[in-house]
């Protein structure tokens, strides 16, 4: 049976090898959650960039540039990280150029790996689903806030692994108390979530209505993948 | 309120602020509990060194040397990582040099605290009642297992925080989390860690019985803590 890890926060990555195995990336608040609204709404295709200029220049050249960082949008951009920006504008047949705090920093981060998806809860069904047909070693790859832990992404990656339990070696200490936290949040995963700090800070915020939208679980059954440079479906 | 964080393994140091605050370095299985053993049998001091021929060096000035690398006691040293060797030697009035694969590092790596202190299960309610007189912002520092993060570490730092919660502030998501795996877990300690990947090595080295006496709750009413380079009571 191939194995179930889970990398609770960039930070912890040099402990773990990716070469051969299938990465799953997970921001929940909000890149990989607003990435799978985007491609419901008809993006062809994400370029995750680094910097905040690289998606102005892909601008140039016909992309819609997003760009979040702490938490809100950057001025001169057309979308953001919520959920909404996705929802909200026309993006039939677009190709989106985006930059993040955390989470366009690990697809960069997992090169090593055989396969970069991405997960949120919006489309966990299909990326179990996805797991479970690929057989290879999975990790869970948790973008966590600027290297900290937190709490939305080790949910998920305990939602996934609970999904997966029957079919993957399990033996990893992360990802043995996801799913307890899983287990215990899984009834009501938003307000879990709101007592998070990260949630906190999202409240200070005023964006709330993100995260009751990120917590709803396999609205959509596809699975974002890293081809080359970009994310596709 | 004073604040209570926890860092859930040394490769998220980076990210925490240690200046002028309360650090209590947790290593459960099993260096945190085996000094405690070792004060509670008498050991005047425990200076924590970082290589094996530093303890055998002290050894030569009247220290006893103790030594544990992957979990086992290396070969001519009279003390490796177990409560037992504390318990059932005669250790009255003795100084420890000791190294161990997880724990002294951390006690090393936690240089600009204002304070450090040992937690483990063993002397919880003392270090709860030290953390509260003191007043000081308090950090829960895991040692974990070779920077990997680790279930029965964090479980004390949610023991801790839990004991806490009244009279700190608690922010943290890595705080909430140990919180509510400790609330999952403290009926039965034991089995829990059981099931956890380092517990399950530790089966394998037939060392089952150090988890059972690892877990025991609050059997001594003393806190070891740095003075200088040494560990005291």
């Amino acid at each position: 049976m191939p194995s179930f890890e889970t990398i609770l926060s960039p930070a912890l990555l040099p402990q773990y090898e990716m070469q051969g195995k299938l990465v799953v990336v997970i921001d929940i608040l909000r890149a990989t959650s607003s990435i799978c609204v985007g491609f419901h709404s008809g993006v062809l295709m994400f370029r995750p960039v680094s910097h905040p200029e690289q998606a102005l220049a892909l601008e140039q050249k016909g992309f819609v540039a997003a760009a979040e960082r702490n938490g809100q949008k950057l001025d001169g951009f057309k979308l953001g990280n919520s959920p909404f920006d996705y929802l909200e504008n026309d993006l039939q047949n677009k190709n989106v150029a985006i930059t993040t705090t955390n989470g366009t920093r690990c697809l960069h981060l997992s090169y090593e790996a055989e396969e970069i998806i991405i997960g949120s809860f919006l489309n966990l069904k299909a990326v179990a689903n996805y797991c479970s047909n690929k057989q290879l070693n999975v990790i869970a790859f948790c973008a966590g806030w600027k290297d900290k832990f937190n709490l939305e992404d080790t949910l998920f990656a305990g939602a996934l692994a609970t999904e997966l339990s029957e079919s993957f070696i399990i033996e990893c200490d992360s990802t043995l108390a996801a799913m307890d936290l899983y287990n215990q949040a899984q009834n009501n995963l938003s307000d879990y979530i709101k007592k998070a700090s990260h949630a906190q800070r999202f409240e200070r915020l005023g964006i709330e209505k993100d995260i009751d939208f990120c917590m709803q679980s396999s609205l959509y059954n596809f699975v974002p993948r890293m081809v080359g440079d970009d994310l596709v479906i």
